[in-house]
């Protein structure tokens, strides 16, 4: 089997999560096959070994697990981005919209150094809009983002697209739905 | 220098964190040295790899990070335990006491099976009480604390009493104030 088979595999969908009518995309199976989280690190270390990164930003909490294992592989720098109150230290922060109101993350704000490329680490791909808001805190610090990579991307939505357009980059991941 | 003088010298003290009066130790330098990152990594690995461990749990989001890697290190299962409401499948919850009010954690209730011996990672041990929620989910479904793994104790709180007098082990750590 493919790893990409072996991924949409091993993912549970969970009916009505968070709302009616949505079937959510549980990766938690994933986390707890040693076998294929060895795969999938592999795959990602393959991806991005050849590129210049100077550090992997993630998003808390799911972007964490991803994102931390994948800078141990490339021997780089892991830089927390967290929801708003959550480092202790200086921040830069970034409001951006959500379905119903705003949502804000925070970087602190010695952590990525001017003319970097940093790769973001998220999970899931959907409206794009946390990676887009990741994105721009790279960037504020006068910062490169190297490109994107996720495990899921949910093609029907807009992020692809909406992260191509403004950062210039082919976001990468290994399944889509 | 030894590695827990390394990571003493990496942390950063930031001052009236997360309210007046609390010296806050900022983990996120650590974070950002890839090559003491593998250092602990190495450790953590040697710590623990003599024990039959079947799965490694943590909590978010900081336990994330060095529970996954951890988890990838010794090839072991990774099992997110989350704040309320954010798993998506069927959970088991634990309220536990803070300072003011109550917090709640939950873990998918087929996330860990009876008999399973299951290490607990967390960046720091204060009083103990969300390592002892997380503790107790894992004992709910019929499995054992196999141990807590911390890099930071804070030894003038009574986490590590508390988990010791609980659990019946000795919880390990990498560096305490």
């Amino acid at each position: 089997m493919q790893l990409s088979e072996k991924i949409k595999h091993a993912i549970r969908d969970v009916q009505d999560y968070p709302k009616p009518g949505i079937v959510f995309k549980d990766i938690t199976p994933v986390l707890a096959d040693p076998s294929l989280m060895h795969e999938i690190a592999r795959q990602l270390k393959n991806d991005f070994q050849s590129q210049k990164i100077d550090a992997i930003a993630a998003v808390e909490a799911r972007g964490f697990i991803f994102g931390s294992i994948l800078a141990h592989e490339l021997n780089c720098r892991f830089i927390p981005i967290r929801k708003a109150g959550k480092l202790p230290y200086k921040v830069r922060r970034r409001e951006y919209d959500l379905e119903y109101g705003t949502a804000c993350i925070e970087m602190h704000e010695d952590a990525i150094q001017p003319g970097w490329q940093v790769l973001v680490q998220d999970d899931l791909l959907a409206t794009g809009g946390t990676a887009s808001a990741a994105g721009e805190l790279i960037e504020s610090v006068g910062a490169k983002v190297a490109g994107f990579s996720f495990i899921i991307n949910l093609s029907f939505l807009p992020g692809y697209k909406k992260l191509q357009e403004r950062f210039g980059v082919n976001p990468q991941y290994l399944i889509e739905y």
